[in-house]
């Protein structure tokens, strides 16, 4: 692999790769149930290719197994056993609050000798939504306006909403009860925890009731009333930890964003570049972690450190772009083109930055590369990549550039991919 | 060395002490003229540490050596022969110009026998400043203003300024011809440009007249008319690369950001702890940057990359704050709270962000220390860190902790020093 856009894409297929459930979801799949029913749910932006990887594994006892699983429009796969149901995402709709509704019909009902997989990936909590009895999702929504506004942190969202759900913070285990549940996880949230995956909608919340009161106090928040109302009800505290009634559930990550960084950094190896893992979790403002990636770049240049060319520097996480201009996204062209910037034309890099899912910020392309000529074709076609990035317009700086990468919903997620080869000098 | 914060607090000494000039200079400093004269001259604010070590190299030939340098206001030490005047920084004043008038003064009709020592540090453009014959210090100062305004980067208004000046661009050097002329320089920029540090008084310009009026007209600044009148004279033109008037000119870098960080890294390794240097040039926004450093923090705690603890992450560069509040700054002290936020009261995790100048945007401290206690003892006390990054007001934060790093002025400045001490499980 001497060409290093050639790498670079290597490496990126390499992280879907490791994230393929058809890859690497079977290790962790029980047998199905042998004197009950089997069942499949599910929701996220992989649910349709994490359930063919499922039948992909039963193949020879289908007729043992249904099921219901919801995804993103546009993101279905055909598939034989297992329904495969579109909704919306990030704002849930209808179509999210009926397919959970049938979810939590198919899971009724069942008894201990009953097997339920659970399916969860990144998008799961938009999709896999239904309100508890009385409020309307008009009710749910208006609340997440609320608290959007407010200033409340992730955390501090996440508490009230858990507690505002019939699904979500392990309300989905408690309502397969007593079945055995084995929850299958893709991550891609920065440090793998279960809890935020989706929501949790299988996992013990750690969370109260009080402390979703504290919350909309803090935020001096009195509205919707039935909120409120739902809230001083005895059904809307979740299941706690040693909670006896999801004694038997399990919960496995099948994949994570380092799963995808160590395939690429395995990839690199053999190349001959030293990888090197700067953190499978960066977060911040795109442009800003795009100048800090791009001083660690000329470190490796200047030094040699803080590893020798050539290299790669490898990271994952998900970065966030404070839009200010009328361009059109997403947050790794944004990041690739700050990058561009801030290296300004050097010789010796080449760098990716890609959504693993396949969709940065819109479907139409993944993410962008740059490589050594990209700031002189630049400037050789007029365009001056400041301001680009002044109008949050990475997409049209590529796309003008042919330099997007394309490669359709992916079917997995685990985040952000972000890859600077630095040759030697 | 088994306490964290003792490691912390040696390190940023030892970064510091790389960059003395009683330890750095000597080894570059020629010997005093034999036959002729030999000057002293230089700005910044290492401009009177970097005169005493001039003087105790070559103590047994006080008598030999005159000079004036220029340093910051309150910057001042004791010298013997050569005369250290204090003038306004980062905005120039009428003491600054009035001494560099004396330094041209000092360095006209000297000849090939006599010899200029030139000390170079950060802050010297402000300090040696003199505008052209026919312009005033206004002039030049609105000149400032309404490229800030503009929009030009840094370079774009680099190039301007070293057109409208008697020394800056390698004006001072040829002022000095045909006097040997040994600029000796610490440097604060990233990348250690050395036509940058100090707007290079002493080094070829390979911007010209022509690239300074395209970037007015780019900006469509007209005003103040004088500088226009000037930058069409024949006098405006700096001199160029090949330039056989500076041929007797020579330079060396004494003390560099990355030397500091090796220093610190160098007692790091003798502690037990793996350094990993980063990079000595990282830029951005300060809340940012810790972010990204926060990320790779934790990347060592989940996963041992890109290094294995116990370790310690290095950087330096130059950081900015947009500032939004009310508070005391400074750049040092919000990255440091910043990452307090970002790191959530993690355990295993000490860090320190300081100025090695002493000055943190402002006298009173350097920089700050946090330790695992910081989050509880904050808590405890009522202060909450993101309130204080809100206001900008690191110092008061940290203050209240009894965790500011406070040094005075240490007389030299590598720029910006960043450690995180990350302990074994």
């Amino acid at each position: 692999m001497s060409d290093p856009r050639a790498l670079l894409e290597a490496m990126f297929r390499a992280a879907i790769g490791a994230a393929d459930p058809m890859r690497c979801l079977s290790h962790y799949l029980p047998q199905p149930a042998r004197d009950g029913r089997t069942l499949v749910i599910g929701a996220g932006k992989a649910a349709a290719s994490m359930a063919r990887a499922v039948e992909h594994a039963w193949a020879d006892r289908l007729d043992r197994i249904e099921g219901l699983v919801i995804t993103r429009y546009g993101h279905a796969l055909p598939c034989r056993r297992i329904e495969v149901v579109e909704a919306a995402h990030p704002v849930p709709d209808g179509a999210g609050v009926a397919a959970t509704l049938r979810i939590l019909d198919l899971v009724a009902d069942l008894d201990s000798r009953d097997l339920v997989v659970c399916l969860i990936s990144g998008g799961g909590s938009a999709l896999l939504t239904c309100p508890p009895v009385g409020l309307t999702l008009e009710d749910k929504q208006s609340l997440a306006r609320a608290l959007l506004r407010s200033g409340a942190d992730i955390a501090e969202m996440n508490c009230v909403r858990k507690h505002v759900s019939r699904v979500k913070g392990g309300r989905l285990a408690l309502a397969c009860h007593p079945a055995r549940l084995v929850t299958l996880v893709i991550s891609d949230v920065p440090g793998d925890d279960l809890a935020v995956i989706a929501s949790g909608p299988t996992i013990v919340d750690d969370t109260t009731v009080a402390d979703a009161f504290a919350v909309l106090e803090k935020y001096r928040l009195r509205e919707p009333g039935r909120v409120f109302e739902f809230l001083h009800s005895r059904e809307a505290e979740t299941p706690k930890p040693g909670d006896v009634r999801l004694a038997h559930a399990e919960t496995h990550l099948v994949a994570r964003p380092q799963d995808a960084l160590e395939a690429a950094a395995a990839l690199a190896r053999d190349a001959g570049y030293t990888p090197l893992i700067l953190g499978d979790s960066i977060e911040g403002e795109a442009r800003e972690v795009a100048r800090m990636h791009a001083g660690i770049a000329q470190q490796v240049i200047a030094h040699g450190q803080p590893v020798a060319a050539p290299c790669v520097l490898l990271s994952g996480g998900e970065t966030t772009v404070t839009v200010r201009g009328d361009g059109r996204g997403g947050r790794n062209a944004e990041f690739l083109l700050a990058l561009a910037c801030a290296l300004h034309g050097r010789a010796r890099m080449h760098a990716m930055a890609a959504d693993t899912d396949g969709i940065d910020g819109t479907e139409a392309f993944a993410g962008a590369v740059f490589v050594p000529t990209t700031w002189k074709r630049a400037q050789a076609l007029g365009l001056n990549p400041s301001e680009f990035l002044a109008r949050n317009d990475g997409f049209s700086f590529f796309q003008q550039l042919g330099d997007l990468v394309v490669t359709g919903p992916t079917h997995t997620n685990v985040n952000d991919f972000r890859a600077i080869v630095v040759e030697p000098a």
